[in-house]
């Protein structure tokens, strides 16, 4: 059985396979993306970002208990621009999925990182339409920070739960880091510690300043302690609500949208990137060209429009 | 008299005006370039990386002096990503170009940032040619950290001094920076200050662990005090004597061989960008396509299949 015959029948090594395939992007991933497109749709995104040590696995993991309660299909997908320098995520990930069954309800899985900014956020996103196509009714984008990286992954979220604890500092700093934006539900873990209540209240004061969130949503905050699963479920019923809320007002549909034509957009630019750029930096052709430039025949301006019409109809 | 003529019999208001074109990517700015291009190619290109506060400035005046003493003329690019955060530059220019007589000898321009990442250090390139093109014979670019941008305007210089301060922390934070990297010549400025010898030997002994420096070349530690000239005409000869290595054994002239294959492929992809990506984002049948893709007529993978071939040559 082949790893495409495999995911259709629902076969998690199969999925397993099909993923690095898409991580990798082996020759023909999109051809088996494509396939698989028809699939997909019904996957709701969830993004969940904070900073490293604020809790994030273990509320990411209270939520998947959830909704696997509601019935649902969990994929969790972590995604960590730096994992390559902190190490040893992968043993961890072994050990944080032991709770769950492997029947299916649930799959993580850590996304390398690429060499490019551009490369790691399509291939999540990617990723993320293989998660849908196989079944999974609830993606669980997890990043650390915000770099353009994460920045790029949660903008491909429908709904987005900054994660900060007590530590982080205040809430000019979350504001500072950006986090304001891209918060649909902010989410104080470690509440039990000391000037958690003080930054909840911060955070909340700083958001009823904003004049006008898209839609009229108001962004709640939410304070949880994820280790005893305290108010996770609280946290769980808020992302319910702002998943209904857009879905509603037509902004899920429009987001979803914008998202697809990026998407394409992207698709483009690595194609001319791939079978054109590439190809012909490769060329002895290429090589010539630029001595031309350094002899005085041409200069720059004019070879790239040279090398531009012998590649694009006009 | 139009900005290209006055330009061509060296007056300096019109440098500044084609500048501006080529900053503001105005209709028409590539054949300009292209029209100045044979008048490029004499100019050699210094970078000047550290820190805000580790007196970049005061040092690349002192080094302009000594440039100006050898009968040179010299064109000063200050990036800083930062600006328009940081505020208040432009006034600080003016103050400190006041040391420096008006007659062309010398010249300093701000870079404003750009929008993307690519666009900044794309434009401080395009304005270097302008500059070698107006007939400066060392071109100084003048940056602020390591971030992206800064190692891509750097990467273009054919010698890059980095400049740090006792303050800037121990031999290995500048490792871990990178800065180890990218020098040619390391500078400790304002070495009055404590702390200052034993940084400069620490990055000493570092730099001799190195196995190999590319070509042979040892590169030199030199602590100066700018504000008081101290050792910037030291700084000044090894960075002459950098110049004259690798001219010596064709790095230079390879290494702005490959600067320029970059280019041509960075035109080009711009060119992708700008005349077939914007284009059809704007197009109501974009609109119509992705619409298809909603009600499944077609998927994003075909898609773009359908649109490149409608672009390309095969």
């Amino acid at each position: 059985m082949n790893a495409l015959d495999g995911f259709l029948a629902g076969d998690i090594r199969s999925l397993s396979r099909l993923i690095s395939q898409v991580e990798n992007r082996a020759d023909g991933y999109q051809q088996m993306l494509a396939r698989l497109y028809p699939k997909t749709g019904r996957s709701i995104r969830l993004g969940i970002t904070g900073p490293p040590g604020s809790g994030k696995s273990t509320l990411v993991n209270g939520l998947a208990h959830l909704f696997i309660g509601d019935g649902k299909r969990v994929g969790i997908m972590a995604v960590d621009p730096t994992s390559p320098f902190t190490g040893g995520a992968l043993l961890g990930d072994r050990v944080r999925m032991n709770e769950f069954p492997t029947d299916g309800t649930i799959y993580f899985r850590s996304m390398a990182t690429r060499g490019a900014t551009g490369g790691l956020s399509a291939a999540t996103d990617d990723v993320a339409l293989v998660y849908d196509a196989f079944g999974f009714d609830v993606t669980i984008m997890e990043t650390v920070g915000v770099g353009q990286v994460e920045l790029d992954v949660i903008d491909a979220c429908d709904t987005v739960v900054v994660v900060i604890v007590p530590e982080s500092g205040d809430a000019v700093q979350t504001m500072k880091a950006g986090l304001m934006e891209i918060a649909d539900v902010f989410c104080v873990n470690k509440s039990d510690r000391p000037g958690s209540e003080r930054i909840a209240a911060e955070i909340s004061q700083m958001l009823g300043m904003r004049k006008k969130i898209e839609g009229g949503w108001s962004v709640p905050v939410v304070s949880t302690e994820a280790t005893n699963r305290k108010n996770v479920d609280l946290l769980h019923k808020r992302i319910g609500e702002h998943l209904a809320f857009i879905k509603g007002n037509g902004q899920f549909e429009r987001h979803r949208r914008e998202q697809l034509r990026k998407k394409v957009l992207h698709y483009l630019r690595n194609r001319f990137q791939r079978e054109f750029l590439d190809h012909i930096g490769e060329q002895a052709e290429f090589d010539r060209l630029i001595d031309d430039i350094f002899s005085g025949r041409t200069d720059p301006f004019s070879l790239t429009d040279d090398l531009y019409a012998r590649f694009a109809r006009r």
